[in-house]
């Protein structure tokens, strides 16, 4: 049985990790930490798991549990865990990030789109982006897991396959995602109140969205050299999703049949990403509340552009149970041990 | 490894049988009926089934099934079963059927409130309603299983301990309940468009809709005595939950401890009924996607009425994950087994 | 032109009293009072507003502005103007208060629901309950109107007629509502968060909502005697709307002519309270973004009770187009001046 | 007294003009055609109107409605109009058409796009392309008004001002935009069932989407050569409203001044086109029941792209407030005559 504690644990993200944790066979959650309701029933804040958690929020350091358990999900503000984390932690236990505080190797990018000093950069190298599909072998004996944000995963997965095998032009991808509200996290502000953000769609973050940095390091990765992508985040009013939808230059000129194939190359056996049929185009609902990523890809005949097309559920494989695919991988489990759920429609 | 039919596997129910039915460990689905999609990819009608669902649907009569299945689920339009269930049938499988044809045991007040004549009476007797925790002893054995309906289990597992204690006064009870939208069906009616339903409120059916006789058929068995409700069905703008708020005159003066004792009683040791903390009224959101039913109760000392209230998921305890549960009853299996998700939120 | 100023002019009905103030012929605003939000302009805040509003929110008080313009319209938490209004102000300019302080006449019933102190209770007697179509005649002379509540104008207007015709038992009347949330404000509150609120329903407030003491005095009125009602209020996702759903025992038996006659006798020639057609029941998307309220009932022949509905839109009839139709009243205006919005659907 | 008819009357965009005329000053509405709704009361079908329009859906021909009205407005599928209208019919009435029959010059065109032979391509070039702000001229004198599209008025006037001076590559335009339920119709239809959009986002017509070459020969008539874009729709769950977000590849280097005055050269004096400020991204719910546009842009020095953005109502300024606006024009009224509407929000 795997000792873990969550620190965030009343955010959406930590209380979606903890939800995923009390169904997984072979984790026992020791604590939830969370300063704002430290004292309180967890059951009291997150009223779905009456009678399924019985433990209070607690709020104790990154240090003194890291004693105690084999691991630690941290799914905080950016900046907290690269001023707390230390070397001697990290011997006593792993620990899986969901802040961007260890995702971006380069210390001066990082410094730049946050705004922040990053006072562990040390720590950095030695961390292991949690893109499970891409760096699974790595993920497997890493102590410190970067779990990648929203956008992020999705952005990435869509347009990889194609990246890989440089079948699009270098600078070209035109990135418009939209993300449902939990995004935008669970803290008190009037701009995400239900009056503020129902029956209204808008673009945010343009030309500024620290998410860029992080899609345009790991394309660039899978590229071969460093790219710029022109990434323009929006809200929409729902709980749950986020749609990539990505144009892109083609390197020459491909078949449908080509680019499937190229697709088929990296998801073909992966459990988690679907490569939809011709001409089917992924919906966030048809992966929510679930682990899975919907793909596809679409010729423009008139204008030779392609038009890439994901979705995920940003909770799930944008955050959570990514966090817990890449917790299987680090502890040896079955991959999908505790995140195997079948999407919910409606 | 049971073998499963289910008919009418394309409208929101069925469809959630067979999403639950994936997910069970002994359970093997062979038919998935729906004549208007006959012929398609189940996974083309349902795309959050792609890849785990590799099946068509098909048009095949229940009679033709029977001799090759285990069980049978119809979630069907009112007077299909009737009409086409045989003795033939039960013996060579076992229905769970969540229509109303099989739930009123009067035959007269069936066909006064659906309008409609019942072909099959003399089978009426052998059905048992299937309130899991309140039948369970007869569901184990029986071959014909009538699923209650969504605002019928909510309202009388609301009510149920109270009426089968005497607390409350018989003919009191008034119930409003309201119900997302996902219980209106999946036909392609104008009234249930999004931008019919969405960010509007309205009561409708008042004082004609089918759940009251049922409603009363079942509290009556519990009270003892045959019993009139005052019930009100709301349609208010969500996917699933039901939220049932009554109001009830007690036939004495209780005190807090005496009426939670009555809860406890009945639902103290239930897994899937949670009695809630004083003071916190049930949200359909912490039900939502599980088989738990949120109840709890008020007492106003002002005008001495008692305050009711209940919450449940109307896809799932309200209709498909009671089918599995009764389902689990009915073939031996633990009740928890395919349907013991916890409630996502958001 | 009259010179008008708000107080609370960016919580969500203080903005909607700015927005029919901006296009009401004989109003000019002088003032957009904002603590929070001091010294920015008003159309950053609303950009609904953007070239329509050309005004800073400014900080001043209620005394200072007195002098300067003819009305004040105040939409500001409980106890604000209690504390704050005197004499002299109102020799000075009128007042038309969107808080509960001067609604209840019997200041012991406000301090013990309120849990507050009424400061100015010598004013109360002065203040005129702003019901318009029951007490229109009242609020042309005074000086101080206090606008009523949300589910209060819904509650109370659905009865009214059979209450002062005696067609129902006193204490008989079971009140349930519910609620979009704009209702519950605009504070950066976690519990209004779209991902708190959006996909959920629920009771809250029971037995103890401030809004039901003042239905019972306006009720108490009509009827001719105190009298007593079980309020429950909910909450549902949507922007805006109240339905409430009233079930009364009725003092004899009456047919749908004779009730129907009672309403047409209080409502049928007033322009804004729509008696529908037999049958037809209120729903709230048909009165969205104006002043109308919908009313309708039925009888049920079977328990003998009545079931009254209606519909309005809380920030409109429930607050701010109600507010400036009793402005219209009391400065001789087109009762319709600035509020003849049609509902807009969808 | 303008006397109107509607055909279409009972889908959202005809509706929203009857509702929209009633309130015009110096209209009367004669008939309101409805072939599925015939015979019913108007208000039965759009309870909002309820004791606002007594009048029953009609089923008359235009032929026969075009000798006793002054102006008829379609929104009518494709096809209907262009196998209807003959010159006689112009020469009685004036036509205000909703639907795609007249806004593309080109024939072939139309009919590759449409999949539908046109009837009477001698009239096309009669008719008058109905985005006002562009065309105010040519429209007053004209018979046959084609109203634009609601993507197409969204996606044309985000870019207008910098296709008219050059400012930006003539095939670089990457549209996204998304887009209410309204704009799928009324029909009763699955996919627009609120189970089904609520709470999903998904792409769909991707690269065969309609009013793509109506986007491409407006902004071709503005840049003053042929051009392509690469438009992409989208559907997230909310009523109403368009959000287009555009990235273009700038001609030159310009600064923030520069493309500005672009804007306001084109935008400056319009009363329903807002520039909004620096950094102020659009947002739907600002616009939403109303006849404005917002429009906005950023540059990307990263990127050296050009992110426009626009946001209107899809059932206003894409659909029925420009309708009347372009009628306010025809007939010589004040512009914003019964479209003034301010923006509702929330």
């Amino acid at each position: 049985m795997i000792k873990a504690g969550i620190i965030g644990s009343t955010g959406y993200a930590g209380a979606e990790i903890a939800r995923l944790l009390t169904g997984h066979r072979d984790v026992e959650i020791k604590w939830l930490v969370s300063r704002s309701y430290a004292g309180m029933d967890y059951a009291d804040v997150f009223g779905n798991m009456f009678e399924l958690i019985d433990k209070e929020c607690a709020d104790i350091s990154l240090e003194e549990m890291a004693g105690g358990v084999d691991v630690i999900f941290t799914a905080t503000p950016q900046g907290y865990l690269q001023t707390t984390l230390t070397k001697d932690c990290l011997e006593k236990c792993r620990i899986i990030d969901l802040s961007a505080d260890y995702r971006i190797k380069d210390v001066g990018i990082y410094e730049k789109w946050y705004g922040i000093k990053h006072e562990s950069p040390d720590l950095l190298q030695e961390a292991v982006y949690g893109l499970t599909e891409v760096n699974r072998d790595k993920i497997k004996n890493t102590r410190l897991l970067a779990n990648p944000g929203c956008y992020t995963t999705c952005s990435i997965l869509t347009a990889y396959p194609l990246m890989k095998e440089h079948m699009i032009e270098k600078n070209s991808l035109v990135i418009n995602a939209m993300s449902g509200v939990s995004g935008a996290g669970r803290g008190g502000k009037v701009a995400n109140l239900f009056c503020e953000v129902n029956e209204s769609a808008k673009a945010y973050g343009v030309t500024t969205h620290r998410h860029t940095p992080e899609i345009e390091e790991q394309l660039g990765y899978a590229f071969g050299e460093d790219l710029m992508v022109q990434f323009t985040p929006h809200l929409v009013p729902m709980h749950r999703g986020i749609l990539a939808t990505e144009v892109a230059r083609p390197s020459g000129t491909y078949t449908y049949d080509e680019i499937k194939a190229a697709y088929d190359k990296y998801y073909g056996s992966e459990h988690f990403i679907r490569v939809l049929k011709k001409d089917r185009c992924p919906e966030t609902r048809f992966v929510e509340g679930s682990n899975y990523m919907d793909v596809n890809f679409k010729i423009d005949d008139r204008t030779g552009n392609l038009i890439l097309m994901g979705a995920l559920d940003n909770l799930e494989k944008g955050a959570a149970s990514q966090a817990v695919q890449n917790f299987n991988v680090m502890f040896g489990f079955d991959e999908k041990e505790g995140i195997d759920m079948i999407p919910q429609m409606p």
